[in-house]
């Protein structure tokens, strides 16, 4: 009988890797394009720029309230492609999977991503899987990169950033990195803390059709919101003055980020983002935000202009003024 | 001072992890579309259809006699896209790097990237580096997505192989995989075996040319010339019959895979091709592969017929039959 994990065997290019794509990824993945199993899937003309992302998954713990992996392979290369201004259309995965995993918890993955794809009208076209000893990786790791097409008239860029746009944030922030540190820690909360896993191309589409003009958006992973502020502020040369006030954060997430000493401006999101939108046009776009289910609580959280060229600064709650930074390292390793 | 090795600051998408991109990647990849640092890079439209791939390397050592892993990332997606009747236009490169890996060995890994990219004449136009804590991964994982266009009248794919179609090897087989084991046993040769690790798409380019009406094509890489001969078989629903004595084995190699007691036919390649041509074109492909130093030692090894559906046989150097069969996995782990 077949272990029930994953061998060396699976990853070899054999007949037991063959099995291993067709038993478990094909299932939850398959479309006309991944079916056939070439070394590069024959994709229709695609009419437009494109939009190529990549980004790699080394969460840990890989299942986590409100997702796990596998969907965040998904949704994170699908809003990497959506806040450039395009409409995903197709992703590839790579897996890089340690000797011993349980292949009930790869089925899991391939169902979640199967399932994220979907909700997000993509298709995963292409596919390639790595079996490593044991001790040689942690688990698993997932790539996905991704492509897309950016619609006519469609320009995101922070160099288009000028002083006068209104700096605009789609919900509250800290929801995912705090997840996964809840998780970590073991830490138990009333209403438990959930990720907010979610793609963005639903919203940023509609985004873009009540206001082409958008300048900017990027969504805030990696290093949160101020890493997100402090790196279009210093691409783009302007100043920006957010208010503290203004950015929802939800209860337990403060809670959490004030027990563990963190700034919640520091802490990854996976289903928000930030628009820089001419002030002229805030209206719209901030209608076209909250008529979407992703971006309900949008906010002007701030403006561009009032500060010196690269330098983000908060009003805090207290009327004072500080200097927003990003942080020099990583005090949430493995977030995504 | 910043210490000479990859910390977990780097992979925390703060200001160290913008240094390590800046200092480490950007001087040897850059180009006007990965130099923006966006989520996604915006790309020209592509007039055509596009061919889409993706493999991940975990190849160990990183560093062998012919190549290294960043070399190697760039030509097996390059090459997947080759053999797919595309021309490689694009690459997107995701890192997962062991927390304490050599800054130096990055900055080799990213020069070999950047040379074997402008060999191949593609751009590296996305990339991620996520750095995971020490033991959570063996020294360096790469993954390369790659986007292709498909010139028209091209149709590469295992459904066209009809009966009597040539097929051809452009070149020596083993080469790869045997340079690997050797540097794993430390064995030590008079000449020492070196992979064959390089670009197909200036070979596929010139066949193509030559040779619109190509049926199908395929690098033998993981699981060799017969984990790729028994999947075309498969796929077509043809049988097939190649000839011991006609495939190219180099001397080294051959003893090696005595000494390990491997057969030569299941050992990965990185610079060869299989291509099944119809009858009358044999000529013209054959030709355009030999004007190739890809393809000077091209020769037909067999036939497409002479056997059952989906099976492979080999008339062997002493006149009898076998039946050539997939490995059922992986006697050659991280070979790439």
């Amino acid at each position: 009988m077949r272990p029930e994990v994953v061998t060396m065997a699976d990853g070899g290019g054999g007949r037991a890797a063959g099995e291993l794509v067709a038993k478990t990824f094909l299932p939850h993945l398959s479309n006309e394009h991944l079916a056939a199993l070439s070394d590069g899937a024959i994709l229709p003309p695609i009419d437009g720029r494109l939009a190529f992302s990549t980004d790699s998954f080394v969460v840990d713990p890989i299942f986590f309230p409100g997702g796990d992996i596998g969907s965040l392979a998904v949704h994170g290369t699908v809003n990497d492609l959506a806040v450039s201004g395009a409409t995903p259309l197709y992703l590839s995965a790579g897996f890089i999977i340690e000797e011993g995993f349980p292949l009930a918890d790869l089925r899991k993955i391939a169902d979640s991503m199967g399932r994220a794809a979907k909700n997000c009208g993509v298709l995963v076209v292409a596919g390639d899987t790595k079996v490593v000893a044991r001790g040689s990786a942690d688990k698993i790791f997932i790539n996905t990169a991704g492509i897309g097409v950016v619609p006519k008239g469609v320009d995101i860029s922070a160099k288009r950033v000028r002083d006068g746009d209104a700096i605009i944030l789609s919900g509250s922030i800290g929801d995912h990195g705090m997840a996964i540190m809840s998780q970590r820690k073991g830490l138990k909360f009333n209403s438990p803390l959930q990720s907010d896993s979610s793609p963005l191309n639903g919203l940023t589409a509609e985004m873009l059709r009540a206001e082409p003009d958008i300048r900017m958006m990027r969504d805030p992973t990696r290093g949160g919101l101020a890493a997100t502020l402090t790196e279009i502020a210093r691409a783009s040369g302007r100043g920006m003055v957010i208010e503290e006030d203004a950015i929802p954060v939800g209860e337990n997430v403060r809670a959490f980020c004030e027990l563990l000493g963190l700034d919640v401006l520091h802490v990854a999101n996976e289903g928000k983002l930030v628009a820089f939108a001419p002030s002229a046009t805030v209206g719209r776009v901030l209608s076209a935000m909250r008529a979407h289910p992703s971006g309900r609580d949008a906010k002007i959280i701030g403006t561009v202009g009032g500060a010196e060229p690269g330098v983000v600064e908060m009003r805090t709650s207290f009327l004072g003024r500080r200097i927003i930074e990003a942080l020099a390292g990583d005090h949430l390793p493995r977030i995504c």
